[in-house]
């Protein structure tokens, strides 16, 4: 499949990284052409690789990946052609993290509303899911690295564009057993307000290198 | 020991009836002296049990656990007596949701502060520790009740006040390998902002008998 990368940071990189290990074409979008690290992750990644401005990644991809930070997000997204996303898949992994006061940070969207549901009303083409936002990356795409498993969150309002995630998901080897569909887009509020327990957990532990199981 | 339970809900007859089995003397404490449920509690409780108001359940305990509604708690403890809050352990299982606009509930403090703090800032003679808010009631005092491994947090300020809470959470069967300490009082806004997420599992999953485990 033909996938679209917003964000070069740890996230998009990881993330793009794997899909082309697992065959995927994909483009890495950024706020300029000719970004560094875009230019590098692609020469690294390989001839699956490429790299652009959001727009042309935008207009490259058949599912589009949100991994740009949190608050620059609905820009990044919005220097897209609104053709170049009707109807598809925007997998949002972002998270509205403001580090302005320093630690721990605060969120920039919260409580009544989401980063993902801030995007679908601004982007009403998309079908946006959101989904892997309470993790670290290597723990995204290498789920079976932790000793025991753990489980990633779905939530968004189109059936199908969370089926399609979905299977993104299993494809890096996450048992559907571990996929927890919470609901509508709304639920995304709850994954993102997840994120100041993330941060504390990680600094009470030590690592990063770590995810949540449901336990019942 | 002599515990005060503010609150007459599931979760102070749930805590107060196991800390009763548990050979502790309990008197659980509401806003008048004679409410129904306290003394419906305390009658089939057993001779361990009393009731009476906030402030009489506040000068009997050596330690404090508040297990009122979010909204209503920092009103609760300050109809004690002053000197009855002096430099005792305060267990706060209590969440700031707020229900009024309907499901799902916003929180009345977050993000840059937390009703644990808030408690802490208000009573500067208790010393507050955030745990148990993160799970339903029976799952606070019967944790084996899950099929594998499942954890608690602990938030609060002083070092002394988590040991006195960490000893009663392992007098409720908590193995001392399952209690995380998160660090000082702020963490508690971590484990208060997971209560959106946990409303949703809870949806999801269709029990609110669960909980999470940190998987490395």
């Amino acid at each position: 499949m033909r996938i679209g990368v917003f964000g070069t940071g740890t996230v998009g990189s990881t993330i793009g990284g794997r899909l082309v290990e697992l065959g995927h074409e994909v483009r890495m979008g950024s706020r300029t052409a000719h970004n560094d690290a875009a230019t590098t992750w692609a020469a690294a990644a390989g001839e699956l690789a490429s790299n652009g401005t959001f727009a042309e990644a935008a207009a490259f991809g058949e599912l589009l990946v949100n991994a740009t930070v949190g608050a620059g997000s609905v820009e990044a997204i919005g220097t897209a052609d609104p053709a170049d996303l009707e109807g598809k898949v925007l997998l949002d992994i972002s998270n509205p993290l403001d580090f302005s006061a320093g630690f721990p940070p605060t969120l920039s969207i919260k409580d009544t509303d989401s980063l993902a549901e801030t995007i679908q009303r601004t982007f009403p083409g998309l079908r946006v899911v959101k989904s892997l936002n309470t993790m670290t990356a290597d723990v995204m795409v290498h789920p079976s690295r932790l000793g025991a498993a753990h489980d990633v969150f779905l939530s968004g309002d189109d059936a199908d564009a969370k089926a399609a995630v979905a299977e993104l998901l299993r494809g890096f080897a996450w048992p559907q057993s571990d996929i927890v569909d919470l609901g509508d887009l709304s639920t995304a509020r709850g994954v993102e307000m997840y994120l100041p327990l993330w941060l504390r957990i990680t600094g009470a532990i030590g690592t990063p290198i770590f995810n949540i199981k449901v336990v019942r």
